[in-house]
C-alpha cells in the first residue's frame, strides 16, 4: 500500500524462531521458565529482528509535538503555549523524558510535527511542520487528508533517516492531545466515548463533562470512517500522532523493535495497524496508562503491557522504563552461561 | 531489641517529609502527580534515607546460598548439588543475577551461608558458613536457636561492613528453599499450606503433592510459634533466609532502602518485620513472582510489587530490574527542571 512516497509492504516476523529461542533460553543456567515475560520479550525481539543475539547499541526515543485547535473548546487544563514551551524543555534536557532516556542510555529525538509557533533552531530539534496546529475538529476536519499522509511520511522519514537504531521508543508532547487520541479510540474499539476519555493531565468534572460533549460531537460532525484510518487521522487525529503513526511504519519496515508509550501512542498504533496488520507483532507495549482510554487500546490490540506504575506524562517516559526491560531481556538471552559451559546439573526429576 | 551481638532498633522513616517531597514533585515540568508510582517511590526513598537528594551510587545486591536438608524428601526438582554450582556460576558472572546487575551497574555480594560443601576461596566470596546445610525439619528443627541468630547476625554485618551501600537488594539460592519458604508464609500468613505452596523450579503434580504433605508434617512436628520469628526462623526456616533477614535488619539499621527480591526473600522479610514491625517502611516489593505463595506475604506486609513479570527465578534478578525503577524515581526528583527554571506556564484552570 502506498503512502506518501512510500509504497509499504511489512514483513511477518519470524515467529519460527520462537522454539530455537526457547530453546536457547531453556539451555541456560535457570529453571525452565522462570524468566517469565523476560523469556517471551527476548523471543519477540529475536522474531522482529531476525538477528540470534540483539544488541541494542542505539537506543532511541522519538518525541514528537503537535498543536490541537481543538484546546479553543476549553478541554485541557494547560494553556496552548505550554507545548512550545515544553519543546523547549525537552532540547535543553529537563523533562521527564530527557531524565528517563539518560537514565537508560538512549537518545532523544524531537520533532516539531506541528507546533502552533515558529520554533527556534536547535542542532537537537527535526522540523517537519505539517501546519501550525490542527483545526478544531468540533467544526471541520483536524487537517486534509494530503495532511494526513504528509504526517505519517515526516514518521516514516525520521526512522528511514536514522541510520543507527536498535529500538525505538515513540512519544508525545501536545496540549489537548488525549483528546483526538479518545476520538480515535473510540472510532476504532468502538466503545462509548465517555468510556474511552479520561482526565489527561488532570482535569476538573466541568471541564471534564465538556470534553466529552466536544468529542461527541466532533465524531457526529466529521463522521470518521474507522475502514480508512487515514479518514479518522484527517478528521480527529492530530500531526503529532499521524507522526507517531509513521513512527511505528518505519520501525516495521526496518524490522526494530517498537516501544509504544502510553495513550496518544496507542492512539497512534491504532491507526498504523489498522493501516496494516501485521504491524501489531512489532510493538510493546511499554506500560498502563492511568488515562482510562488506554486498556481499551491494548486490549484491542491485543498487547499486554510491561509496566503498571500509574503514569500519565506521556512523552516516552514509559517507553523509557519500558526499553530497559526489553534490554534486560536480550541481555539474559546474549549473556547468561548455559548448563553446560557453567557445569551446573539439570533436573534430576 | 537483642540479635546476637546487635542491639538493635530500628527508626522511624521520616514520613514528614512526604509533603514536601510532594511539593518538589508538583514544581516539576509535569501535570500534578502524572508519574504516578514514581513519585510515590521517590517520596519514600527520600523519608527512609533522610537524604533530599538522594544518587543511587553503589547498588548493591547480597544474594544468599544455603542448603536445605528437607531435600532428602524429594521436595525440588534439582539436585542439591546445584546450589554450590550456581555459587560458581555467580563467581564467574554467568548467573541470571550477573547479568541484570550489570544491567543496572550493580555489584554483587555472594554469601555462603550455610552451603552443604565447603567451597572454594574466591575474591568475590564471603563465608558466612553458618553449618553444611539445615536439617530435615520433617524430623527435627532445621536449625539451633542459636543458629538461626547467627544467621540473621551475619546478615547484619555483611551490611554494616559495605561501607558505601545506597540501596540494597536482596536476592537467595539454596535449592529445596521454597519449601521453608512455604511453611514461614503459613505461619505468618495462617493461610492454608496449600494456599501457599507452589511448583518452586517447575516440579511435577506428585512431587508437589508430597511437598504440601512434607509442609504440613514439618509445621505438625515443629509446631513454629508465629509469635516468636525465631524460634519460625530455627524450626522450619533456613540459613539463606535468616541471613536476608539480617541483611533487611541491617539495611533499616543504616537507613538504605531495601529492596525485597521474590518468595524466598519475602519469607526472610516476614520474619524481620515480625520482628521489627518498623522495618516495614524500608521496604520495597520488586515484583510479583509466579509462585503462588508470595501474594499472600505482599498482602501480609501490605506491599504493592513494583513490576509484575511471572518472574520466579529469584538470585535477586526481580529486585536488580526494580532497582532501576527505583533508581529513576529519585534521577526525576534530582533532574527534572521547575516550571519557574524552564519558564514553563503552569495549569490554567
Amino acid at each position: 500500500m502506498k503512502i506518501g512516497k512510500y509504497d509499504i509492504e511489512i514483513e511477518e516476523i519470524n515467529k519460527e524462531s520462537f522454539k530455537e529461542t526457547q530453546k536457547r533460553l531453556d539451555n541456560l543456567t535457570k529453571p525452565v521458565g522462570s524468566l517469565g515475560r523476560l523469556e517471551e520479550i527476548a523471543k519477540y525481539v529475536v522474531a522482529i529482528t531476525g538477528k540470534k543475539n540483539p544488541v541494542f547499541k542505539n537506543k532511541v526515543i522519538i518525541t514528537m509535538a503537535g498543536d490541537h485547535g481543538v484546546v479553543e473548546e476549553k478541554v485541557s487544563a494547560y494553556p496552548k503555549e505550554v507545548t512550545p514551551q515544553m519543546v523547549y524543555n525537552f532540547l535543553r534536557g529537563g523533562a521527564g523524558i530527557n531524565v528517563l532516556a539518560r537514565h537508560i542510555g538512549a537518545k532523544v529525538i524531537v520533532v516539531d510535527m506541528g507546533v502552533a509557533v515558529d520554533l527556534e533552531k536547535h542542532p537537537g530539534l527535526i522540523i517537519k511542520k505539517i501546519n501550525y496546529g490542527t483545526k478544531n475538529f468540533v467544526k471541520e476536519p483536524a487537517m486534509t487528508r494530503e495532511e494526513a499522509i504528509k504526517s505519517i511520511e515526516a514518521g516514516i522519514d525520521i526512522v528511514l533517516n536514522e541510520k543507527d537504531i536498535d529500538i525505538v521508543g515513540t512519544g508525545d508532547m501536545g496540549i489537548g492531545n488525549t483528546t483526538p487520541s479518545s476520538a480515535i479510540t473510540a472510532v476504532f474499539t468502538k466503545q462509548k466515548v465517555e468510556i474511552v476519555t479520561g482526565r489527561g493531565t488532570g482535569i476538573n468534572d466541568k471541564i471534564f463533562e465538556n470534553k466529552i460533549k466536544v468529542i461527541k460531537k466532533a465524531l457526529k460532525v466529521n463522521k470518521p470512517d474507522y475502514k480508512d484510518p487515514i479518514d479518522v487521522l484527517s478528521k480527529v487525529g492530530g500531526f503529532e500522532i499521524g507522526g507517531i503513526t509513521g513512527v511505528i511504519l518505519g520501525g516495521a519496515i526496518k524490522r526494530v523493535p517498537i516501544v509504544i508509550d502510553g495513550f496518544i501512542s496507542g492512539a497512534a498504533a491504532l491507526i498504523a495497524v489498522h493501516l496494516f496488520p501485521k504491524v501489531k507483532e512489532y510493538l510493546f507495549a511499554s506500560h498502563k496508562s492511568q488515562e482510562r482510554g488506554h486498556r481499551f487500546i491494548l486490549e484491542h490490540l491485543g498487547l499486554k503491557p510491561i509496566l503498571d506504575l500509574n503514569l500519565r506524562l506521556g512523552e516516552g517516559t514509559g517507553a523509557a522504563l519500558a526499553i530497559n526491560i526489553i534490554e534486560a531481556s536480550v541481555k539474559i538471552l546474549n549473556e547468561m552461561a548455559t548448563f553446560d559451559s557453567a557445569k551446573v546439573s539439570k533436573k534430576s526429576i
